[in-house]
């Protein structure tokens, strides 16, 4: 289902329901970019690959969240799928101090997105707002202390709140080139309260230090029995409405229009609703090659990322206590030897073939189905269908191995405990996962060596360097320096000894490189 | 007219002769932002303004170029218009080493082009390629190098281009591990070579370094009649084409990929060309606060932009040399009386009135024809319409003051020539413009004050702070900080005497503020 700003409120009604009684919940992200200044390496440790993303990633935009809702219905012995596609965008709010974004867009991600049909409109146009929660409580702390003060203003002269600068304290002086306007409004006023059938006094619009003025004066004349209230006409300009009001009106009155700020910031939490709901529930949120999901969705409807890789795997925790990663699983025994290729598509093309076996998926009633004839991949609400059902088949496959053999495993089954909170690193060769749970493992890198060299060089030339060693893996950082690694890693200890120095290049262990590294930027 | 890539190859073939006949040329821009960090403020001084346009601005990209071109038919009397409204968008190129860009939205900017139904699909699907004129010649010099050494890799044994890595220049050593591999080579191409039958022969795909060695082998084996060139098949995986061929048979070969290469190349410049067109007509190119389009245009289109001042008005001078600012000319005399407000959509309902007259255009056969009662403003190439329109009924209105009176004024008359060259400084009240022909203007400041004072302060705070000097400008540079101007000038000397010192505030004359300012960063 696509949901936009204009269907959203109705949505969210019917999500409670669907997401408690969910099985598990899949999720995939599109964003508006996928990296900036830097770039993630083969070779980034954990910590490096979690500040990488954080600093050249975030500020891009997640467009687009798709989520699918699985329940399985025993009777039934399938899976009931609830797919939706939620267009998110950070539209300011009119009249308020909700911060106005800025976001990245790379060329090669926008123009990606456009070839598959990405519909750009629905995002600007439609898109549902969000806030995070810290957003949420500074917006709603504002429109408070706004209250507070403005009630210290329409009542008799209390103690300032604290927030008020000295020189507003006191009251104000009057400037001679002042006296006539505000002995106008005095007559106005004075006036009006003689007269018993109107109930509202509009004043003409003025500047802000006349209305300063204005209810500084009229507060003085009429201790009680009337309020003040800045109003803005047709065309912007701001003028004060007089109303005859008991004090018990007007305390009612604020109360009321304190509470109706607040509940428009609440709306305006718009899509953030659907994470809190996700998490509310506890249930697996599975994706593919989930890191950047997971952050762009903290990052956008919850909170800024911290520093702390640590600090992040609790946060992760708190909000998403049970992740499952299929490209995790699929690059994990018993899959590992059955799955050549880990990417979406051709994994979701693998287990369509023996020895696994598909469960039987039905869209429930009113949810447009995805059908494999018309290729709607890259739209995140199929990749969240196909990661599910990925998943499903996998889970499946580990029954087979028991004995008696099951049919079904289901997502809280022990037989997938192992895959639980395990993010993958994408492209890191030597570290199948992030754990979210614990420390990370630390693979051996003593045949990995960090080069340098003249920009002009390309690939042969690296080959070239270490041919004496046979094949190695070239994996380029920048256009002057590269990881290079060994296919014989028995031969790593031969490799300072036999390559001689020249002054174009230098050549460390990945030990070297990496203690130069952290001497250089002290954590 | 709408232009995509989708026709704008053939529009670009029609735009020499339009722009040749053309009597002037209004553009207008739309962007994805407007600032970032930082914010132009009411006293910036020309170069201040310029720098934080350069560095706060430039980060957003233009997406839509409107251009309408007006010709005056003198036998009609009337104006003739081609309206254009280009989108462009800096798409990847496939296989090349055009840079992948970033760019920057801000969210209120995307919201306001949404808000008036701005196609962001058409953007972001159909956008035109562009290339700066910098970009263009890095790529094709990249192209040429890449040629000479492919030259020199499939020719005899010349001397290297000096690009080449030493370690590239002499000829590798087989590895053990590799001689199997030449061996089956070597044979395949030496019955090749005697098999008179076959004109082509494609080796097996194979790694980068089995490429080098193939080569060098080869070129070894046969010093002449023969070809390779590394091919890519369906899947990407490269393999070695071997052809016959004399020496000049290669060589005419070599010559024409070379010429394809470099003409793909033009064409990516796109965009790009329409820019060099106008620019070549040296016609005057008519904007309205034209100052962040002209930025944008030349920093897109043409080259980075220089970080001094002085340069930038001699860039501006090579590419448009001759410049008219709509809003500069309505704040002028003898229009500034005339016209209260000076954005866009004010001016062209005051031009509809008395005592100004608008003249007839009529928009050439084949093209959309702008009318007034379905709005589409804020698309570039109406509001590009709008300012042409405006900009030739003030022209005609000077024409009113002559003796006798002339109806219709050119925009190289010299009565328009105190208009020429002056770009508005958008809300700077007291510099009218930046004068791109010469030093700018210096205004006295004696009357403004820089304030720093807690984040807590409201206008009437610093009302209050000014209170015995009448009424104040406030202009807020951010939450703690802000220029207030006195309107009542003449007490300018008694501010610094009158208001007292106290620790939550700093008051500064201008003057002061300014020389701390260039103290703490030397310019
Ligand atoms: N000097 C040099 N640098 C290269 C070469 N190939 C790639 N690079 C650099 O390595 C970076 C990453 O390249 P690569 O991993 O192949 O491509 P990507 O993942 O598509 O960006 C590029 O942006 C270049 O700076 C090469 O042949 N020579
Ligand atoms: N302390 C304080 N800062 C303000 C106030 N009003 C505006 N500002 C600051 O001044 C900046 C510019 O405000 P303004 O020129 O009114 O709005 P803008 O042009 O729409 O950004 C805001 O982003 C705030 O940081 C105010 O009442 N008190």
């Amino acid at each position: 289902m696509e949901v936009t700003k204009k269907n959203f409120k109705e949505v969210l009604k019917t999500l409670p329901k669907i997401l408690q009684s969910a099985s598990f919940i899949a999720i995939d992200g599109e964003f508006t970019g996928l990296h900036h200044n830097v770039k993630p390496s083969s070779y980034d440790t954990p910590e490096e690959r979690y500040d990488k993303l954080r600093q050249g990633s975030m500020d891009f935009l997640l467009v687009q969240f798709g989520m699918c809702v699985f329940k399985y219905e025993r009777e039934n012995s399938r899976y009931l799928v609830h797919p939706f596609n939620f267009y998110v965008f950070p539209r300011p709010m009119t009249n308020s101090r909700k911060p106005d974004h800025r976001f990245l867009c790379q060329s090669s991600s926008i123009d990606f997105l456009a070839s598959f049909g990405f519909d750009f409109n629905k995002v600007f146009r439609d898109g549902i707002p969000y806030l995070t929660s810290i957003e949420k409580d500074a917006l709603k702390e504002h429109i408070k202390e706004k209250h507070a003060f403005f009630q210290q203003e329409s009542s008799a002269s209390q103690p300032s709140p604290g927030f008020l600068s000295p020189a507003a304290k006191k009251p104000v002086e009057i400037p001679p080139e002042q006296k006539e306007f505000v002995e106008g409004v005095c007559k106005q006023v004075d006036e009006f309260v003689k007269n018993d059938k109107e109930q509202t006094l509009n004043l003409d619009p003025c500047t802000g230090f006349q209305r300063k003025l204005t209810f500084q004066t009229v507060k003085a004349r009429h201790e009680s029995g009337l309020m003040l209230t800045t109003k803005a006409g047709e065309k912007g300009e701001r003028y004060i409405e007089v109303t005859k009001a008991t004090e018990e009106d007007k305390k009612l009155m604020m109360q009321k229009r304190l509470q109706a700020e607040l509940d428009e910031v609440d709306d305006a939490a718009g899509f953030s609703q659907v994470i809190d709901l996700i998490s509310s529930t506890g249930k697996p949120v599975i994706a593919h090659n989930m890191m950047l999901d997971v952050m762009h969705v903290l990052q956008q409807f919850s909170c800024p990322l911290p520093e702390d890789l640590s600090e992040f795997k609790e946060l992760v925790g708190c909000v998403f206590p049970k992740l499952i990663d299929t490209k995790v699983m699929a690059g994990t025994q018993p899959f590992k030897e059955r799955i050549p290729m880990t990417g979406l598509t051709e994994l979701e093309k693998t287990l369509k073939c023996d020895p696994f076996t598909k469960p039987t998926f039905v869209t429930a009633p009113g949810y447009p189905t995805y059908c494999s004839s018309n290729d709607q991949s890259h739209e995140a609400g199929y990749d969240a269908f196909i990661t599910g059902s990925c998943f499903a088949t996998m889970a499946n496959y580990l029954g087979t191995f028991l004995d008696p053999p099951r049919g079904r495993v289901s997502p809280t089954c022990n037989l997938i405990e192992p895959f639980h909170n395990k993010m993958c690193l994408f492209r890191v060769q030597d570290l199948p996962y992030l754990n979210l749970s614990g420390p990370d493992l630390i693979p051996p890198r003593d045949h990995v060596f960090h080069l340098t060299f003249p920009a002009e060089w390309r690939s042969h030339d690296i080959q070239h360097l270490f041919s004496t060693f046979g094949q190695v893996f070239v994996n380029w950082i920048d256009q002057s320096s590269a990881f290079v690694c060994l296919t014989n890693r028995e031969e790593a200890s031969e490799v300072m000894k036999t390559i001689e120095r020249a002054p174009e290049y230098t050549l460390k262990t990945y030990k070297e490189y990496r203690r130069a590294l952290n001497n250089a930027t002290p954590e």
